[in-house]
């Protein structure tokens, strides 16, 4: 029998604007409820991104980050919380890492860490090995968990270097993330070579790009493996385009494949439990 | 039967200086020389990288490039040679392109392409979308064939995209570098997965970094690859680090395991014929 089902949300992400679809959340207010509806709805994490509330564009800003982070455990202070620290539009390791220095109720669970530098479609990302060590030293001596991922192979491999050096340490939680044009693709034997390369004691969801979301989801649901489900990766709900998608819709159908298949949603408390980390009411981040 | 086996020489690269190992070539006349007894003794091709006189750091300019041509042409008119168009210390596409200037005898045959950004061991190797399409286009407004280079799975699918963008055109020729700390491993799955995802019409090299050189060269050898051989990938003649190789060792030893294996050494000038090269006497790039 599969483990429970680890949904970890993405809702807003750096890319989809209100042009490119009304349904993505930008605003502080918006990504909460969003989130606290997921939340209803059944959801183990989510990986929040931020955005400045006048320009739209992605934020590392910690008081934003706050801001929302208060707004979900507000109502769901289990739920596991994910800040980002992408480096895809800024490269100073003291403006990546800021969410970071949030505090008490406000500190994050999990910060994100991609494990080397990669080529999305119109840009590259660039994570150098010095900017990996030094989020993953800080993440370490703040008992936040990395949220590590991996776009190709060799990333996880990484994996293995940093835990050598003992900047991060089991369990691990990861995001394998397939479909990225210069990047591992959404193919059965990318993806299970990925899995098979994992460091032991390692969680981990199958995300898509575009609408490899579906297909990547649906593999994990079918597979025993987790799910990351949100308009940052898809703006789309169907192959044709035709329809823009609500994270509602997106989360639904997760929901409906994964009852069919006979898989449960693990609960927060539960991935807390596995991964080490404090019981979220009040007390967050690793024991 | 296998076909001929490439050998892919790689005298210098970027890495060795002269307190690291004596024996790399890093003057003009010591690279001439160097690859000049590698052709006598039987080797396809040669991806060269020029340095500078003065302080032996790895240099974009084409003055430089040109000499090494020059000295090698004199006494060896048909071996292919790649100039490299290496990121990792200047990012400018001018700067970058320069090799790609010379004209009439100077000309190279071939021009590095990495195909996407990626971690070294110490630095990110920035290769923007933008800079792999613009050295691509300046490659085939000149007649030059990329030397298309694949350090992770991801790579692969990206040379299919500018397969469809028209930016490059079969017949292809690939490296396959394993081994690199935070791209694919020198592993039967990962090595095994890049050749299967290569496109249609392509030839191949395999190289390991470090001591995965021999591993991977004698892996290429069975199984009917190419080989890229050298001091730029490896300093080192054995395992334990004992002794440093120089070029014709390591070259020696890929023809002893060639030789066993029943696999004659291509010529220049099958390989030529095969990649669509001009011939190589006072004729180069592509035809």
């Amino acid at each position: 029998m599969h483990e429970n089902l680890i949904i970890n949300f993405t809702p807003t992400g750096m890319i989809p604007t209100k042009k490119m679809t009304p349904h993505v959340p930008i605003h502080v207010q918006e990504i909460v409820e969003d989130v606290l509806e997921a939340s209803e709805l059944g959801i183990t994490m989510v990986h929040i991104h931020a955005r400045d509330p006048i320009s739209g564009e992605p934020t590392y800003k910690r008081e934003i980050y706050g801001k929302i982070i208060e707004g979900i455990r507000k109502h769901a202070p289990h739920l596991v919380l994910c800040v980002s620290l992408s480096g895809r539009n800024i490269n100073e390791l003291d403006l990546r890492s800021d969410p970071l220095l949030l505090e008490g109720s406000l500190k994050p669970d999990l910060g994100s860490l991609t494990l080397s530098s990669l080529n999305f479609n119109k840009t590259a990302s660039v994570n150098s090995p010095k900017m990996v060590q030094d989020l993953a030293a800080i993440m370490k001596e703040r008992g936040i968990v990395p949220e590590l991922e991996a776009f190709d192979i060799g990333m996880i491999n990484y994996s293995k270097y940093l835990e050598k050096k003992k900047l991060i340490e089991p369990p691990y939680y990861f995001n394998l993330l397939l479909g990225n044009i210069a990047c591992a693709q959404a193919d059965l034997l990318h993806t299970g070579l990925m899995i098979r390369d994992l460091p032991d004691d390692s969680l981990f969801s199958l995300a898509g790009i575009g609408y490899e979301q579906l297909k990547m989801n649906s593999l994990a649901i079918a597979s025993g493996a987790g799910v990351r489900v949100g308009l940052e990766d898809n703006i789309w709900f169907d192959a044709k385009r035709t329809k823009l998608a609500t994270n509602m819709e997106l989360l639904s159908r997760i929901h409906i494949i994964a009852n069919a298949n006979e898989r449960a949603i693990m609960k927060p408390e539960e991935f807390r439990s596995k991964m080490k980390l404090k019981p979220g009411n009040g007390e967050y981040g690793r024991k």
